[in-house]
């Protein structure tokens, strides 16, 4: 068996060993996104990989219940979870230990997740997971300020084509009771938005069928979407979710006139706990990086926490896809440095910025040594020289 | 209840939220570890949280196996482990994925690690792990260089009075075979000298009683011990061990003259599993830091491995003690900038060093709100003012 098929057969289906190279492209990838946070007051945390199951599932966690490992505490005797998400953490730490510091409080993490079953889009069954928490603020400051954050970090590591889809996911739905449509009226609508059927929007006919179509229709790029969305009459609930879109369009404009913006005044899938301004992140070149959007944290025991806990916004980026479309860092040039050689020269290499690879004994042919330990230069009689 | 004794009601024994502060200090000190790891031409590798006990807890991974939480893996219905200790995963990957890679072969990691109870010395379940290995090379040079690269690594993120304690847990049962003792005698001649008890070692008479009472007296600074052990009479597998020492006490001389070394003849305990030259790092804050030494990687189903697989060697620190030692990077200044700054007024203050917070909204009182944000500074019409 060859050593690759060998090794996936060794590691339990979506669990990866991640290679020399590859890993020091994460590892460098996400210190320097975390430095983009850090840079703008978002202060690290880790909360721990393991947590009593009844707190990691609880509120907005409960939706990763399926997708969650349990293990038994022999100390506690009490059901503890893997964390498959790690946002839920963040918003407990918020709450309890950091409850008494002022806000917003700006928080960022970085760790590894675990699920049970990977998807098709994303077969991993670990991955790292990135992002940030902004709690305790309401303005459309705030729903701006993760978004640009996003794109500055996502922008520092590399990128390319980078653009913006917002969204609300609670418009269709304060559309929907504001019109006084029944719970049946509303899935069929959600189901129909879903698959973009146009036919079967307008057949729930009335103002909603007429208004969702029109909606579903404006989405796209951010100046049309909103000059179409501007001309709807809307009920009361979604004219305030509309109000909040235009104000941190503006913002983001403002900032970042280049950013490409989408908006889709539909999109509700993959936002079930979001309670106002949404967004993903795509890179042409890799697909969806991330998504963020507004939520209450620490509203426990109540899945949409609607008016409990504290006003959050915030967005998490998985790497596996985002490394897609980032260029690793060039590598360091790596010098054979041969056996004998004083540690004070190998660290003056060091110092210059070389790799240094020792030799641990002495060879006939140093350069051809070099070469078989895949450096590119070797040091002979105090100058390094390129390997032939 | 205050939020501390709350948090730590909603935590399992033995894990943590690393709050803000400390997650940047240990972040910025595990990079810089990788960092100096990476500049001696160390490729770091990741592999994954979980894998099938069958693999994880095989080999020299079996001393873990009561540390270890279980999960099954729906997808094979096999069983997973969560991994208790990285060290047998990075053998694996060596000798497995890597096993055409040119040797030696040089690797390092960074990652958590679960375990099922915490000890008196470390109550911790979780903490994190770096390391390095030194995969195929048989020469007193590699042992020398995973010390040297220990050694250089922690002086870098800042451990103060660093000393390194260098034992052969093989020598004193190569004395003890040699000499012809039995398994009896041995048993009690291990148990005396883990209790340093220098009476009962000397009762067990003979050759092998005054020879291990001398190893055990001269136990202590590198330069008396090994003058001290110079004149003993060795059986011959001992000898072995006694050039190993001699030797890379020569080399860690060499290259750092003034780096304090111990020995200790008759050490065995926590290196039950190390095959050679050993050694464990101390720093007077804080005490122990990590350990290293010699074992052979991928000699699965063996759990001593003597003979099998490759001849290896390599070092783990400990985060959790480790960061005792360490003071902390100065955190970079803070500055508020008021509600209505513009994005690249922000980026320049950024570009400059400093942390921006922004203000998410006009507050009456600009230097009141940067003071309760936490934020020594305040841009004040362009310049930056440090609060009251």
């Amino acid at each position: 068996m060859p050593a690759d098929a060998l090794s996936s057969a060794l590691l339990p289906a979506g669990l990866h060993d991640v290679l020399p190279s590859e890993a020091a492209h994460e590892a460098a990838a996400v210190e320097r996104l975390l430095a983009e946070f850090a840079a703008q007051g978002y202060r690290r945390v880790d909360p721990p990989l393991v947590e009593f199951e009844e707190n990691l599932l609880s509120g907005p966690g409960a939706a990763m219940s399926k997708q969650t490992f349990r293990l038994m505490d022999p100390h506690s005797q009490r059901m503890m979870a893997v964390r498959a998400d790690i946002t839920p953490q963040i918003a407990r730490i918020a709450t309890t230990r950091l409850k008494n510091e002022a806000r917003p409080l700006r928080l960022c993490y970085a760790g590894q997740v675990l699920r049970v079953k990977g998807s098709q889009l994303r077969p991993e069954r670990q991955f790292t997971q990135v992002g940030v928490e902004l709690i305790g603020a309401l303005e459309a400051e705030a729903d701006a300020e993760v978004v640009l954050l996003a794109v500055q970090a996502l922008t520092a590591i590399g990128v390319p084509h980078l653009s913006v889809d917002l969204c609300v996911p609670t418009m269709v739905s304060r559309i929907c009771a504001g019109l006084g449509l029944g719970e049946d009226e509303i899935r069929q609508l959600r189901a129909a938005l879903d698959r973009k059927d146009a036919a079967a929007v307008a057949a729930v006919g009335g103002p909603a069928g007429a208004l969702l179509e029109s909606l579903m229709s404006a989405s796209g790029p951010a100046d049309r979407a909103m000059q179409a969305l501007a001309a709807l009459p809307l009920p009361e609930g979604a004219e305030k979710d509309r109000r909040r879109l235009t104000d941190t369009l503006a913002l983001l404009h403002a900032a970042m006139p280049d950013l490409t913006v989408t908006v889709d005044l539909v999109e509700h899938r993959g936002f079930e706990y979001q309670t106002g301004l949404s967004f993903t992140l795509f890179s042409r070149a890799a697909g969806e990086l991330g998504q963020g959007g507004r939520y209450r944290a620490g509203a426990q025991g109540d899945a949409k926490g609607d008016g409990r806990g504290e006003p959050a916004t915030g967005f998490t980026l998985y790497m596996d896809t985002l490394l897609r479309a980032v260029p690793p860092a060039k590598a360091p040039g790596r010098v054979y440095v041969p056996h004998g050689t004083g540690w004070d020269t190998a660290r003056r290499l060091r110092a210059d910025g070389w790799v240094t690879v020792a030799g641990l004994a002495p060879v006939a042919d140093a350069a051809a040594e070099a070469k078989r330990l895949q450096c590119g230069h070797w040091l002979a009689g105090g100058d390094v020289k390129p390997v032939g």
